[in-house]
C-alpha cells in the first residue's frame, strides 16, 4: 500500500486567545493551505480534533463551520474526539481517510479555547472524560499524576529533583518556539518551590490550561512532490486504548496503551526503537513523559529518569524528546495537541525548525488521552 | 481494492430510556457482537457516533467507556460526531478503518441519550449545531423546515396534504419495527390538526427525540463469510458539506450536500439510481424526506411529493422508503440515527427483516445533519 506524506503543517499563537474555536481553526487551516499554495477547492476531507467545543463555548457544529470559513464547501468533514488524545486520533482519521483511496487531499486541524472559562470549570469538564466512580470522588488527573509519582518515586528510588528536571528540559526548549505559551527558563528551585498541586507534584510540574489550533495536510506520498519538497511520510500510526479505570490496572507506572500502540506502529513502520533521533510526547504533567519513554521502549522501567537526569532527552541529546517545549511550555489545548506534536515533527524532518532543528531521519509521536486510557502513537520519516 | 462487508447490526429500544448513553452503546455494541459469536478480543477498531453526550449528561471519554465495558480493552477507539449525522461519518470512519487494512475487525456503535433533558433544554443543545448568525436570532431547524416547506409549496404547487403523508407512511412502517418510539399508525386529519410548530408544518411532521443506540460490525469482504452467511456489502459511501449557512444558498429547496455526497456515493458502487430498492432517509421532518428523493435524483425537483401522493415510497411500491419507520416514527437519537439506518439495510438485504422484509439487492442510506450542512450517503448491496 502507498504511503501518506505529510506536506505542510502550520500552527497558531498556543496561549490566552481572544477567538473562539472557529476563528483559531481557521486560521491554521487557511495557514496550512497557504504554505503549499493548495486551494480549499482541492481538499476532499476535512477533520477537526476537537474535544469539547459544546462544553466550552456552548458550540457543536464546528467541523462545518471549518470546511466553510476555509472555502471547501462541499468537501467531507467530521469532528473527531478522543479526549486529550483527540489530536492523534485526529491524525489517525486523517491518514486512514487517504490509505483507504476516500481522499486524495485532506486536511486536519486541531483546535480548542479553554481559557475562558475559570480553572475550576475547565477541570470539571477535563474531569468527566474518565469513569464516574473516579471523578465523582475527586480523583482527576492531577491526583492520579500525583499518587503516581509518589508510587514511581518509591518503587525506582527515584529522586524527585529528576521529575522537575523534565519541566526545566521543556521550558528551556520553548524558549525558541515562538508558538509557546511560554517561553521562559524556569530553574530546578523554581519547580521544586511552586505550590504543592497533588503531593509530590506542584504547580510547575503540570501543564497550563491554553488556547490554540494546529493543521497538517496529507496526500498520498506519489503526489507528494508536485506540491513541494519538503515533506514526510507517516510510516507508522496506531492506537489503542487501556482499561478505563485506573485502579484496574496491575501497575499504574507502566502505560500499557502507549506501550502496544508503539508495538503497533514501530511494527508498521518497520523500524527499531533506536530509529527514532526526536521525539514529542505527552507532557501534561513531568512524570507522564517519563512514563511515556519507559512504555514506548527506550528505557526500561524505572530508569526512564536517568535519562533525563544525564540530558539524553535534552535537545542536544541523543534522543531529544519535545524540542517544541512539549505541552509542558508550549501549552496543551486539549484537541490541538496531538497536531502540534506533528507539527513539530513535520518542521524537524523538513528543516523547519529553525533554532530548535535538530539532526533526524525519524520522529515520534505520543498523545495520550486521559491517564493512558487512550493513545495514538505515529512514526514519522524523513524523505531522502 | 477489497470491499468492506457488515457482518452484523443490532438496535437497542429506541424511546424513553432510564439507561445512560454508555450503557445505551454498550448494549448495542455486545449485542451486535454476540449476533456472529465475534469476541470483543477480535476488535481492532471501536468507533462511537456520538454528538452531545458532554452537554446532555456532562459525560465525555464515552468511547474509552465502551471500549472497556464490552470487554474489547487495547482496541483503538475514537468517538465521531458530525451532529445528527454522527452515525454516517462514524460509517465512513469505521469503513476507512477497515479499507485502510488499519482494522480487520471494526465495530460501531452509535448513541445518544436526549430525553432526560427539557425540550427546550434539548433544543438549545441541537440549535448549537447551527451557525451563531441563525441560531442567536431565533433561527433554528424546525424553523428552517416552515420555511423551505413553505417555499416547496408554493414553487411547485404542491399540496400540503403529500407532506403529511410522508409521517402517515412511516408511522405505518413503524408498526413493524419492534425497536421504534411509536408502533402505531396516524391518519393524515391528525396529522393535519396536530399543533403548529413552525407553519406549514406541524408537531407530528416532526420526529421526537429520542434515547437509543445501534450497532453494526464491519470486516475485509474476504473474510465475511467465516463469520455468517448472512453479510452485505458497501459499495459505495461519500460524504459533503453545504454552506453552514442556510441563507447563503441558492435555493433552499435543494440539499446540495445530499446530490453530492450520492453522486459519489453512485460512482464508487458503480450503479445507477435505479438500482436502489430500498432506502433509509433522514426524515427528521417531512418535506426533508421528500427533498433527499429529489437531490438523490430519483425524481426531479417539485415531483418527489407525487412520489409520496402516488405510493411508490410505501413498503409495497417501487422504492420503498423508511421501512423501519424512519425517524419520524422510529425516533432520532442524533448520534445513533444513521448507525440504525443502516442497521435496517442490513436486516434489509440479508433477509432479516421480519414483517417488513422488502425484496431488494441495493439499498441506500442518507443522514443528514444540520439542514444538510453535512450529509453521508451509503450504499449497500446483498451478495449473491
Amino acid at each position: 500500500m502507498e504511503r501518506v506524506a505529510c506536506i505542510s503543517s502550520a500552527m497558531t499563537a498556543f496561549g490566552q486567545r481572544e477567538e473562539w474555536v472557529i476563528e483559531l481553526a481557521t486560521q491554521a487551516g487557511l495557514a496550512c493551505l497557504e504554505e503549499v499554495a493548495v486551494g480549499a477547492g482541492e481538499l476532499d476531507h476535512v477533520y477537526l480534533a476537537n474535544m469539547a467545543s459544546g462544553e466550552f463555548e456552548g458550540q457543536s457544529g464546528v467541523v462545518n463551520a471549518l470546511v466553510d470559513e476555509i472555502g471547501a464547501t462541499g468537501a467531507y468533514g467530521a469532528r473527531i474526539d478522543q479526549t486529550s488524545a483527540s489530536g492523534g486520533a485526529g491524525l489517525f482519521a486523517a491518514w486512514q481517510s487517504v490509505a483507504s483511496g476516500a481522499s486524495e487531499m485532506t486536511l486536519l486541524v486541531g483546535a480548542e479555547k479553554m481559557t475562558h472559562r475559570t480553572t475550576a470549570q475547565s477541570t470539571d469538564i477535563i474531569a468527566s472524560l474518565t469513569h464516574p466512580v473516579e471523578y465523582k470522588h475527586g480523583v482527576t488527573l492531577p491526583s492520579f499524576a500525583g499518587m503516581v509519582a509518589r508510587r514511581y518515586l518509591d518503587r525506582y528510588d527515584a529522586p524527585r529533583d529528576a521529575l522537575a528536571k523534565v519541566a526545566v528540559k521543556n521550558h528551556r526548549h520553548g524558549v525558541d518556539n515562538p508558538h509557546a505559551q511560554f517561553r521562559k527558563e524556569v530553574d530546578i528551585e523554581t519547580v521544586l518551590e511552586s505550590p504543592i498541586v497533588a503531593d509530590p507534584l506542584r504547580l510547575y510540574d503540570f501543564c497550563p490550561i491554553t488556547d490554540g489550533s494546529a493543521a497538517v495536510l496529507l496526500c498520498p506520498e506519489s503526489v507528494a512532490a508536485s506540491y513541494t519538497d519538503a515533506y514526510c511520510v507517516i510510516s507508522g500510526i496506531a492506537g489503542a486504548t487501556d482499561t478505563h479505570v485506573v485502579h484496574e490496572r496491575a501497575e499504574p507506572t507502566h502505560l500499557g496503551a502507549v506501550a502496544s500502540s508503539a508495538d503497533r506502529a514501530f511494527d508498521m513502520a518497520g523500524l527499531d526503537r533506536d530509529a527514532i533521533e526526536v521525539a514529542e510526547l505527552h507532557d501534561m504533567f513531568t512524570i507522564l513523559e517519563v512514563l511515556q519513554t519507559e512504555a514506548i521502549g527506550w528505557f526500561e522501567p524505572g530508569s526512564g529518569w536517568e535519562a533525563v537526569d544525564e540530558g539524553v532527552t535534552d535537545r542536544t541529546g541523543s534522543l531529544p524528546v519535545n524540542t517544541s517545549g512539549g505541552l509542558k511550555s508550549k501549552g496543551h489545548p486539549l484537541g490541538a495537541t496531538g497536531v502540534a506534536q506533528v507539527d513539530e515533527l513535520y518542521r524537524q524532518l523538513t528543516g523547519g525548525a529553525g533554532p530548535r532543528q535538530v539532526d533526524a531521519a525519524a520522529g515520534l509521536a505520543c498523545n495520550v488521552g486521559g491517564f493512558g486510557n487512550c493513545v495514538t502513537t505515529t512514526i514519522m520519516e524523513a524523505v531522502t
